[in-house]
């Protein structure tokens, strides 16, 4: 099958179709979204080896339950070994011998098929088209905040950051019924929630809100967005970290202590929620689309989405 | 009245007795215990200039309130403006206009006589000692944990630091029942909490609990006990912050980010239940002094309470 393989480099290649274990499912790969961490991925972040990818939709063709024939699905990415002591007390996507989709230690999904356990798996409904079912992972990290925090009807909510993830954040509160302001650098880009009613500011404006707010949520993927949340977050209010940096940052923890401020790290969440809100139209991903390339562009395509003001590129593996 | 002053340098000056307003009490200092905190302060912590001192005990000598002439008291160390919106919605310890009693805008306990509002008296029960009484403010910042996160019984709970601030968070986790390990450096000081049952490890000794505990409390005062914390506690599990560094700390947020991890700071905490523990004699806090001194030698004690190895140094102003 084809692929697009990152040792030191990306490049397009033939490698064998991979054989699904026990427990495993084989995916024909329909589409498939090019997100951040897979530009960080070429850039050497995680030491990773082999084919990156983990934003999917696919048809599975073969698995040992026949039920999962034939579906269309969507895969979480975390891929936990079910022994150790983390996956016991629940903590599967923590499992200590985690490997994740095109992450870390498994392929991923820029190649004509891929291998999921059967119990990563989550069947598209049919109204959900395939690019849209390409955001239901990042969708799903945008929604485990609201698993991981109670964010009150009368709490003041900022988010900061108007990338993808940013974006998709706003989007998803928005869903929820959970009024916020957006603070970002594109104007192009907040038009996208401003359009439904998020309120937006520039970060310059956003300083005179000293300890202010009760949530801000850091999606910036940069230092200076902690640095404002530390200062637009009112005192024993929560901060969520949704931002992975490759290096370590320098934080004023006495802000932290003295002002008794909740940080509160983010990753991956929930697939059925997120499933919902697109299958309900309750979202609309649409405008998050910058640009839809078929698999023969890849290469062309990682260009592109590292060019700055890009949003979703997505990759169109078979039509 | 005599006064420990801090202006660029500590001295013993004669200075007007001071004159309570509207709603607050003259105290006559019995006793008072000296801080990090007045330690970092003489080092130009807060940029604070005037009498230092904010853990005390004494009696209310003049009071807008006839009721509290003559009580033994301690008292809270912040002091509201009743008025900002952080103060109207419950949040006076974090008042916007803030002065905290000896560190910021108002002085404090180390003088023949302080003054505070009433609203922060609490009165001291007689069964409990001056001494005693002089750790009710660090036992309530100990507390404050416990008023912050949901321990539960089957919680693995690390505490780092065997400083006073770490003894004390041991000894009043102990005192309610809270199973943990304390980590630290110097086998004399562990043995308080060791001879209350508490177990303890050496920090190199506890590098190999990766991922491990349930609620990691920080207390070392260095940037190093939150590289430990990062590394022990488990996915999805609670740091909370103690310490108040002078300095910006280097973090990995990444695995903030990746794990998930909770940060809490924590700082002033209740006093009626650390008077209460006191009270009830379920605390015992005189392994933790060092040293007891009369008020004349304030300027030696200073020296002492710098002397690595010294616990709560604790100034007799009043016998």
């Amino acid at each position: 099958m084809r692929a697009l393989y990152f040792d030191e480099k990306l490049s397009m290649v033939e490698v064998p179709k991979p054989s699904p274990e026990d427990g495993e499912a084989l995916i024909k790969v329909l589409a498939a979204g090019i997100c951040n961490t897979d530009i960080e991925i070429v850039k050497g972040y995680m030491g990773f080896k082999g084919i990156p990818g983990h934003e999917f939709v696919g048809i599975v063709e073969k698995s040992a339950d026949p039920r999962w024939v034939g579906k269309r699905v969507v895969g979480e990415i975390n891929i936990a070994c079910n022994e150790c002591d983390l996956c016991k007390i629940g903590l599967k996507k923590h499992c200590r011998n985690i490997k994740v989709l095109g992450i870390k230690d498994w392929n991923g999904a820029f190649a004509e098929y891929l291998v999921l356990p059967v119990e990563n798996l989550h069947e598209v409904p049919s109204k959900v088209s395939n690019r849209q079912a390409v955001f239901v992972e990042p969708l799903a990290a945008a929604i485990q905040i609201l698993e991981q925090v109670h964010i009150k009807p009368t709490d003041r909510v900022c988010v900061i950051g108007d990338g993808k993830l940013g974006l998709l954040i706003s989007l998803s509160l928005n869903a929820h019924g959970v009024k916020h302001i957006l603070v970002g650098k594109h104007p192009e880009k907040m038009k996208i929630v401003s359009d439904r009613g998020v309120s937006t500011l520039f970060p310059g404006d956003v300083q005179s809100f000293d300890r202010f707010f009760d949530v801000v949520i850091e999606a910036t993927g940069n230092q200076a967005g902690l640095e404002t949340a530390l200062n637009i977050i009112r005192p024993q209010g929560t901060v969520v970290l949704k931002s992975t940096y490759a290096s370590k940052a320098s934080v004023d923890l006495s802000k932290v202590v003295v002002n008794e401020i909740n940080i509160i790290g983010s990753r991956c969440g929930p697939f059925e929620p997120a499933l919902q809100l697109l299958e309900k139209d309750l979202i609309d991903v649409n405008p998050l689309v910058s640009q839809v390339l078929p698999f023969e562009k890849a290469l062309e395509a990682f260009e592109l989405a590292k060019t700055k003001g890009t949003l979703k590129v997505i990759l169109e593996v078979e039509k």
